[in-house]
C-alpha cells in the first residue's frame, strides 16, 4: 500500500508570465501608444517595450519564482546581529543587477533607462507575482531613489544615486518608531548638527523593510528624525540619509556607521523579506547622516516616496492575486473530484467543470483584471505629468493623486480575498503548507497595512484628493468616466448599463460626502466604504473601455479567443461583481452617529 | 536609549466569556424557556442553565485560554511514532474530563446530563474562542458519540460510549483519503470479515483530527471502509469502530492495534490540533475493527455525525471572530495614534475615537451578533426536534436541516473575515505573530474548508434543503422571518424597514431559484451567493426581533444600556451590512453563462 505522498502535493509553483493580459491593458485601456509620441519618451517604442516585458517575463519566471517557497520556508533570520537570506536569494539578487532590471524608469543621468513608469510597473508586477518578499527589497530601492532625486542635493544625488539605481547598493524608508506608525509625526527619533555639515542620528525605528540583509555591499538608509530645535509634530521632521557603512573620499566603502539591526520580526508572511528593528547611535554619540533637503521638510520627501510606494504596494495585490490564481487554475483542471453536471455517470470529473469552482476562477480573473486597468492607468497617469507640461502635466498629476489611494487600498484588500479563495478551490490541501498556495494569503496580508493603512487611504481620499479644485476634479473625473459607457453594441449592452448604474451611485455619494463638509466626522465614517465604491466603478468603467476595444479586435478577427475572454471577463465584472456597489452606498451615507453610539463599555 | 520591547507587545490573550450577550440570545431570541417547559427537559431550568454557563466561561477563560498560543507556537508533533501534544493541552484536557463538560448534552444512560444541544453549544463557543486548535478534540469525540447513538448495537454502545461521553476516551472521524474528499464514494479503504464478528481494516486516511494524540488513553476511530462485495460509490460505504488499543474480555485495554500516525500536516493554522495521515493495517492483513450499523449503511451514520459537526464548525467562525473582535477591542482602546476629531489639538487619541476603526469594530459586533442568533437557533431547532413529536418534531428537524449548511458556511465565511479585520485594527503589530492576532485567522481559516467545504454547504442548500415538501417548507419558512419585522415603534423603523427589504430579495432569488428547476447547472451557479444572501438575511431577522425584545427592556428599565447596545448593532447590521442582499441578488439570478463561457486556456 503506498503511503500518502507529501511530495507529490508539492506545488510546482510555477508562474507564466500574463504577458498578453499586460499588452492588452498597455494598448487598448491606458493608452500607451500615445505616450509614446510624446517627445519625453522618443527613444521608446512599441516594439521596445514588447521585447522588454519578453525579457522581464521571463526573468521573473526562471530567475526569481523558483525562490519564492525559500523565502517563506526558510526566510531571512538574524544571525550574529547580521540578517541572512534564503541561500537562493543572493544569486537572484545578483542576476538582477546585472540585467539592469532596477534602472529601467530611471533618470539617464544616473545610469537609467528613463522608460515609463508603467512600464517599469509591468516588470514589478511580474516580479513581485514570482516572489513578493524578495521583490520589496528593489521597492524600497525605488521609493529611497525617488526621494534623493526629489529634494537631495546634486551633490549627495552624484555620490549616492547611480549604485542604488543599478541596484548595487539598496535603500530603505525609516519612518516608523514603536510609538510612531499612522501617526508619523509623534517619532522621536533625534539628528544633532556636528558642524561639519553631518548629523549624528539617536534612535529607534521598527518594521523596517530590508533594513539589514547580504544581498548587496551597501545600505543607504533614508531616516526620518528632529533637529533639536524642530517644532513638534509633523513639521518638524527632517530627511537623512545613513549608509551602513561611511564612504571614503575615493568612493569605496569605509568603516561602519553606527546602525545596527536588533531584532528581526516574526512575521505571518512575507518571510524573505526581513522586516527589522534598526538602532542608530547605540554605540556612540550617533549614526553619522547627511540632510536630504532642507531643515524641517522631511515630510515632503517622505511623501515622495510614500507616494511611489503606495501605487506599488496596491501593485503587490495584483501581483500576488495573479499568482495565487494561476496555482489555483492549475490545480482546479488536475483535481478530480465528483461527477459535473452533465459528466458521464461515475466518471470523475476535473473540478473546474463544477459550477462553484467556476465562480471562484471567474470571481479572481475579474478581479486581478479590475486591478490591472486601475494601477496601470495610475501608472501611466504619472508617465504623462512626467512627459506634459503646465495644466495637462498637473490634471495627469491630480489624476494619479486620486487614484494611488485607490490603487493602494482596493488592490490590496483584494489580493488578499482572492488568495483566500485561491486556498478554497485547493480545498483540505490549501490549508497544508506544502501546497504553497497558503503563502500567497499570508504574504498579501500584510499589503493592507504598509504604506499607510487601508484606513489611512481612505481618509487621504475624502479628506485630500476630494478637495482637489474644491472637489471639481473629482466631480469631473466621475462624469469622465461615462465615456467608456458609450458603446451600443449589442453585446456589451449589460455590461455597458451595469458599469452606467456603478456611476450613478458613485457620483450620488460623492455628492452626499461633499455635502457633508461641515460634518467631517460622517465623511470620516464613510471614508472607507466610498473608496470601496469608488475604485470598484472605476475598475468596472476602464474594463467596459477594454470590452469595447476586444470587441473591436474580434469583430476585426484578431486573436479572437483571447479578446471575447476579455469581453466576458468584463461582463461578469460588470454584472456580478460591481452590484457591490449597492451594498457599499449605504455605508458611505450612514453617517458617524451608529458608529459612535456604543461607549467601550458597550462594545465590550 | 530602551530597545524596542518585544514582551510588551505579547498579546495577553485574555477571553471574557459573553454570557450577557449569549443570555439575551438564549432568552429573548431562541426562546430557551419554551424549550425548558417541555417534559424532555423537565429537569432544567432557567437557574441551573445560568449557573453553568457561569461556571463554562470561567473553565473556558481560566483552564483552555491560556493554552491558546502554546497550541499555535509549540503546535502538535510526531515524535517517534507519538503525536505529542503542547505541555499545557494534558493538564487542560484532564481538568475537562474531571469537570464533565463533555457530557452536558449526551444521554444520561451514558453518563450525560441530557441538557439541551444549545446550552452544550454555548459551553462549546466558549471553549473554542478559548482553544480552537484544542477544542477540535472534543469536537470529534462528540461526532463520534452521536454517530454511535444513532446507528451502533446496544452491545457496542455498552461498551464504548461510557468513557467517550465522559471523554475519558476520544473519538475521530476517518472520511478523507487522497482521492477522496468532498467525493466521499471514491474512497477504497477496505473491511474484510473475520467470520468472528469483527473485520480487518487497510487502508489510509488522510485529514485525521486528533488521529492521534497523548489526551486520553484509548482513541475511538469511526472509519469508512468498503465491504468486498461492496456496490461502487457512496451506497457501498459501511461505518467501523476501529480501536487504538484493542479490549480485553475485563474492559482493560489491550494490544495495540494495526492503527498508525504515518505523518502529521504542517498546516496554515490549528497548530495544536494533530492533523494526521492514519494507516490501516500496514503491518498485518488488517486493523481489527466492529461494523457500526448495517452493511453499506455507512453514509447514514457518516451525515449524522458530519450535521452535527457542520454546526459545530459554523460555530468556530463565531468562536474565533469573538475572540479575535475582544483582541483588537482592548487594542483600539490601548493604542495611541493620531489627533481623533474632537480632541483637543496635539492630544495622542485611542483609535477607537477614530471613525474608520470605530466602523471595524461595529462591522465586527454585529456579525458576531448575527453569527450566534442564527447558530443558536440551528441548535434550538434540534432541541425542540427531539423534545417534541410527529409533525412538530419533524418541522423543527426540518428547519434544523436548513439551517446547518447557513451556519456552516456563512459563519465560517464571517469568522475569516472577522479575524481579518481584527488585523488590521492592530495595524503592523497585528502581522507580528507575538501580537497573536494573526492566530485567530490563521486557524479561521480552515472552517470554510472542512466538514463539506462551504460549496459543497451552498450545493445541499439548494439541491437537498430547498426541495424539501416541494419547495413549501422554504418558502414559508422565508414568509414566517417576516414576523420579526413587524415592530412599529419609531426607534425600530430604519431596521424593520431594511429587514423587511432583504426578505423580499430573498424571497425574489428563491422564486427564481425554484423557477429554475430544469436548468439545474443554474441553480448550482447561484448556489454560493444565494447561501450568504439567506443567512444573512436570517441573521438580520433574528437580530430584529431580538431588537425588539431589547426595546421591551430598556422601556422597562432594565439593564438600559446593554440593550441599547442590542438595538444599535441590530440597526447596524440591518442599515449596513444588510444590504450586501443587493449585491449577492444579481450573481444568485446571474445563470451559469458566464461561468463556462471560457474554456481552460481562456481562463489561463
Amino acid at each position: 500500500m503506498p503511503h500518502h505522498d507529501r511530495g507529490s502535493r508539492m506545488a510546482a509553483m510555477t508562474y507564466t508570465p500574463p504577458l498578453n493580459d499586460i499588452r492588452f491593458v498597455l494598448d487598448h485601456v491606458v493608452d500607451l501608444d500615445r505616450l509614446l509620441e510624446l517627445p519625453a519618451y522618443a527613444h521608446v517604442d512599441r516594439d521596445l517595450v514588447g521585447g522588454i516585458l519578453e525579457e522581464a517575463g521571463r526573468f521573473a519566471a526562471e530567475a526569481i519564482a523558483p525562490t519564492n517557497r525559500d523565502g517563506d520556508t526558510v526566510g531571512s533570520r538574524l544571525v550574529d546581529g547580521e540578517v541572512v537570506t534564503p541561500d537562493s536569494f543572493k544569486p537572484a539578487y545578483d542576476a538582477y543587477v546585472e540585467s539592469g532590471w532596477g534602472a529601467l524608469q530611471h533618470p539617464e543621468e544616473f545610469g537609467g533607462g528613463d522608460f515609463p513608469l508603467v512600464v517599469a510597473n509591468a516588470f514589478k508586477e511580474m516580479l513581485t507575482s514570482a516572489n513578493m518578499g524578495f521583490s520589496l527589497c528593489p521597492l524600497l530601492t525605488t521609493g529611497a531613489v525617488y526621494a534623493m532625486l526629489h529634494h537631495a542635493s546634486e551633490e549627495l544625488q552624484q555620490e549616492w544615486l547611480p549604485k542604488m539605481v543599478s541596484g548595487e547598493w539598496t535603500g530603505t524608508m525609516n519612518l516608523t518608531e514603536p510609538g510612531a506608525g499612522s501617526d508619523v509625526g509623534a517619532l522621536t527619533t533625534r539628528a544633532v548638527p556636528t558642524g561639519d555639515g553631518s548629523y549624528r542620528i539617536t534612535g529607534q525605528k521598527i518594521f523596517i523593510t530590508y533594513g539589514e540583509h547580504d544581498l548587496a555591499d551597501q545600505i543607504v538608509h533614508l531616516v526620518l528624525a528632529r533637529l533639536p530645535d524642530a517644532p513638534p509634530g509633523t513639521k518638524g521632521i527632517s530627511l537623512f540619509v545613513v549608509p551602513k557603512y561611511l564612504m571614503e573620499a575615493d568612493g569605496s566603502l569605509g568603516e561602519r556607521n553606527d546602525v545596527t539591526c536588533v531584532s528581526v520580526e516574526h512575521k505571518i508572511g512575507i518571510h524573505g523579506s526581513p522586516t527589522c528593528v534598526m538602532a542608530y547611535g547605540d554605540d556612540s554619540d550617533g549614526a553619522i547622516g547627511y540632510l536630504v533637503g532642507g531643515e524641517h521638510d522631511g515630510m515632503r520627501a517622505m511623501f515622495t516616496m510614500m507616494n511611489d510606494a503606495r501605487l506599488a504596494v496596491g501593485m503587490q495585490g495584483l501581483s500576488v492575486a495573479e499568482a495565487a490564481y494561476q496555482q489555483a487554475l492549475g490545480f482546479a483542471r488536475e483535481r478530480h473530484q465528483g461527477t459535473a453536471l452533465g459528466a458521464p455517470r461515475g466518471e470523475s470529473s476535473p473540478i473546474i467543470d463544477h459550477a462553484d469552482v467556476r465562480r471562484m476562477l471567474m470571481t479572481m480573473k475579474a478581479r486581478i483584471e479590475g486591478m490591472r486597468v486601475l494601477t496601470y492607468m495610475n501608472g501611466i497617469a504619472l508617465d504623462f505629468a512626467h512627459a506634459l507640461d503646465g495644466d495637462e502635466a498637473a490634471e495627469w498629476q491630480k489624476l494619479a493623486d486620486l487614484y494611488t489611494p485607490l490603487s493602494k487600498a482596493w488592490s490590496t484588500d483584494l489580493g488578499v480575498e482572492v488568495a483566500s479563495t485561491a486556498i478554497q478551490v485547493y480545498g483540505g490541501m490549501g490549508y497544508v503548507e506544502e501546497s504553497g498556495v497558503g503563502q500567497y494569503w499570508r504574504d498579501a496580508r500584510i499589503a493592507p497595512i504598509y504604506e499607510g493603512t487601508n484606513g489611512i487611504q481612505a481618509l487621504d481620499l475624502v479628506g485630500r484628493k476630494m478637495g482637489y479644485d474644491g472637489g471639481a476634479f473629482v466631480t469631473t473625473h466621475i462624469e469622465s468616466l461615462r465615456a467608456h459607457t458609450t458603446d451600443d453594441r449589442d453585446e456589451l449592452a449589460t455590461t455597458m448599463a451595469a458599469v452606467a448604474a456603478a456611476i450613478d451611485v458613485l457620483a450620488e455619494t460623492t455628492d452626499w460626502l461633499m455635502g457633508q463638509r461641515d460634518e467631517l466626522q460622517d465623511v470620516f465614517a464613510g471614508a472607507t466604504p466610498y473608496l470601496r465604491l469608488f475604485a470598484t466603478t472605476v475598475a468596472g468603467a476602464l474594463l467596459a473601455k477594454g470590452a469595447s476595444a476586444a470587441l473591436d479586435e474580434v469583430e476585426a478577427g484578431s486573436d479572437v479567443d483571447f479578446h471575447r475572454a476579455r469581453i466576458t471577463t468584463a461582463r461578469f465584472f460588470a454584472e456580478q461583481l460591481l452590484p457591490e456597489v449597492h451594498a457599499l452606498a449605504p455605508q458611505v451615507t450612514a453617517t458617524a452617529r451608529d458608529l459612535f453610539a456604543l461607549d467601550a463599555a458597550q462594545l465590550a
